[in-house]
């Protein structure tokens, strides 16, 4: 299961196709891509806070979607539109107001799912935040 | 299983103690509660929108999240506060550009967990847009 | 979403084509098949049982897939084989030794994915043994 | 997150408290105990399997569930009942009708829950056959 583009690629198709993800500011960076595997973190800013200093449950939810999506993506390249069906997400640990990484594994890469698994972390990749699992469907060619 | 708070009681609430949720506007209302069940509604601006009209999946995530938690404050009161420990979300057909209305039935109300049942659609409650479970812990008093 | 089996005909096709689910003896039975809908039950024996008198987790989670099964099958005929991509379960109370009814509804019928809603509850539908939410897979005709 | 028991502790303990998952014979057994991390196998026989050569849904289930127990067993020891409040699984590939093992990490073990990762594969620890995500809440000491 090699990657077919790289993280340049990643952000310059991710730019042009999905510039909504920059809306709060661009809070969402890929930081590694390996074979089945990519990283992406988030950088909250204020929006992404709460009260109590802590990252919201849907900030942590949106980086679990779009690092799944960006794990597809960098799979399969940019042929097509890879839609959410499902995901189970567990929160875990109270995270602090820092940056949050998530490293997705595809568990399976099918003609039409796709199943993710994606753990959530700060400083300690054995400590999680959250852990989530989504299922991506991908259209037909 | 009675509610032991008023729509008008629940909105006075979340203004003080969870104002966040009125970052982009005030777009959740609380529409129904009764017993065991509470109904909310999402009138999505642009923040929520994606291209192609529709509204997108960390919105509809956001809508379930907090309308299982209006659903558990409306029967427990505002005496202490649950956290979201599991979220598993069922994607099922794309929203148009309109509101949404979270029906929220409480399966379970013990006195440790709760589990909510979501459903989420636009005119038809028929026909889902999104199903979600939840499971919220509720801390001990 | 009209069924296009009748009782008789989901019976008759699972003693031919799925016979291993009366491997226990014939403690699955379809009950009821409506517009969209279906309730299968199990009349638990000794293996179902556990000490304490409960009947156990894989119990409910055989009788939650098999009946969204039958739901799925009920609805679009005995044309093809579907199989479960995924299956979330969450255990409300402990059921007692007792016959189990399960209610599918369906939240999805797509070409490719179907989605259903398990009820699982013992005399009082209102108060539910476990609830699940299961996704199957239907292969192209 | 040491463990608290070795493997031969964690089988005389379920041979005494937990004797039904012998019920089919000696098919599952602890194979591994480490910080943070039990595996399990499941040596399949007739009951297990399905037509076409294959290990059943519920009896995948019944791995995740029973494994994920042992690991919350292995490091709070034989002191209280730890009960699966939820499970999601997400079945990936056909397995044959041979072994298979269950690897599962705690990803937390808190006071009032666990959450267990489980991945259940056959040779290949990096093609999964399914991946399970299970919540044990551990009753007050």
């Amino acid at each position: 299961m090699q990657p077919v583009m790289t993280i340049d690629e990643v952000h310059a198709f991710l730019e042009t196709d999905f510039p909504q993800i920059h809306t709060d500011g661009r809070v969402f960076t890929v930081t590694a891509i390996s074979a089945g595997r990519i990283t992406m973190q988030l950088d909250p800013n204020e929006r992404h806070l709460r009260p109590g200093g802590t990252v919201s449950g849907p900030s942590l939810f949106a980086l679990a979607d779009v690092a799944a999506y960006v794990a597809v993506l960098a799979h399969i390249g940019p042929v097509a539109l890879a839609v959410t069906t499902n995901l189970n997400i567990n929160f875990l640990r109270m995270p602090k107001p820092a940056p949050l990484n998530c490293t997705c594994r595809l568990l399976k890469l099918g003609k039409r799912l796709a199943v993710i698994d994606a753990a959530i972390y700060q400083e300690n990749p054995g400590e999680l935040v959250a852990h989530a699992t989504a299922t991506y469907s991908i259209p037909p060619k």
